[in-house]
């Protein structure tokens, strides 16, 4: 058994070297000069979170002993609404359909982080709230696009291929039927904010 | 005597039903269309709140044994600052007069937690700060509206008189004088709740 | 030694004084008409602050019996990013550097929150993410203005130089090194609110 507190400080580093790449990034794209340096900051957001996680500060316990890590989903509230602003931006959405895709993403973690903090079989209300409005965002997100570039559409696929996966370790993790361990736990969440965050992110900002 | 947790799931479930409803209503009228789906998130953020109150996790205890559950306040800070800015919005502010009224409106939610979570003497400094920022938010709203329609200025009364309401209750309630029971008050804030995002929602929504 | 729940009511009365003046101020200035009244908002979240650490609510305390005020800096989080998003509309930067400034600054407190509030050696992790995230800040503020009135470059200066004396109280306070015991902290954070703060303000919103 691996442990988990090595994953998350791996995790710090490779963020708060990803957070210095995307500086370089996202100054050398001519394309992005109506965009804020988001991938910046959702890198350096990860950063935090993985420190925080790596100290095992801020935990709960469930009754099997398994140690919940739910500061990740208040981070993911910051960091993946940052995210979604973006591929709205890039999507040319209204101001109003931006506002609802954010609003739509920080609920989905909010509800996440109270589906994890509550340890009876209450949790998975919030459960069903946080897939509602997941499904709300995606909605808003997927909803007739104004004329947009070609690979806008492979950019929202890619979102929602990739981030139906985080449910899906949720639900196989301590937090819903443990039937994957904590360290395996992390290493999966890892793996995915790698692809979701840095490799998006890289995408995103090399495209042209 | 009332179990309030009953209540509370009550009103959780009234306003997930009113969420949807709001995904009907906000999505046919036209006039409406220069505005993200705020009735709907008001009434989804209002569904965690009931939901968390009804679980009666994150609440204290005061001297005279009374539950408060201040979570309600934290709540309300999203949910009633979207209110405001919807209301701003239709008077058509200047986005200046938006961002106070929002700010207010958050600030006077956020005392009234404060108030509600400090036990001793002192919680009556966040009452007159939470008053305060009240009072900020009502002259930010009624200031000067250049020229707006005639029930404007109706939904600008409406607003100050339902939500006048509430620290009414709050005096009232084991968080004030404890001249009412925790019963009576939680079925006092869902009457209330009940009238300020439901009916208010379905009012502005349906208005031409 | 001087009780520093003192100097605390003393900040709350002075920074609720300084709201009520700053009320006044930003009224009779038309050229601020396309802001908010930020330095209301910057005065009254002040107080709020000042009176919650007068309460001794919320605190933590160090291996050597020192009481560390981390609230402080969550407070700073909202009235900070309100002062760099004024500094920004003052240096007219478009709304991307606006978003930057103010996320680096919500950051930079985030940080000395979590800085504050752990008490092993770890902590500097956070301090240095804190002082990064501030760098960032300064970076935005300070790059490529184009063309600007003369003063706003010596209020950018204004800010770099009395910002920076806030890590530099809390390296020698007891979050630090114990250097300065916690009565002289409150004093010396107070006094450098009242600059950076009231006299800030002042300087601002009388400028023509």
């Amino acid at each position: 058994m691996i442990e988990e507190s090595m994953v998350f400080w791996i995790g710090g580093i490779i963020f708060a070297l990803s957070s210095l790449l995307f500086i370089v990034l996202e100054n050398q794209n001519d394309s992005r000069k109506h965009l804020f340096n988001s991938h910046v900051f959702v890198s350096f957001i990860t950063t935090i979170s993985y420190c925080i996680m790596a100290l095992g500060v801020a935990t709960v316990t469930n009754q099997d002993g398994n140690v919940i890590y739910w500061t990740r989903w208040l981070f993911y509230a910051a960091s993946c609404s940052i995210l979604t602003l973006d591929v709205a931006t890039i999507s040319k959405k209204s101001r109003e359909k931006k506002a609802e895709v954010v609003l739509f993403t920080a609920l989905t973690m909010f509800c996440g982080y109270l589906a994890s903090i509550i340890l009876t079989d209450y949790r998975w209300i919030f459960f069903g709230l946080s897939t509602a409005a997941y499904l709300g965002m995606l909605f808003s997100l997927f909803k007739k696009s104004n004329q947009n570039g070609s690979n806008t559409s492979s950019i929202m696929w890619f979102v929602l291929v990739t981030w139906s996966l985080f449910p899906i370790v949720w639900v196989l993790a301590p937090t819903g039927f443990t039937i994957i361990a904590v360290d395996v736990t992390a290493i999966s969440y890892l793996a995915l904010d790698i692809l979701t965050k840095i490799g998006f992110g890289i995408y995103i900002t090399t495209r042209k």
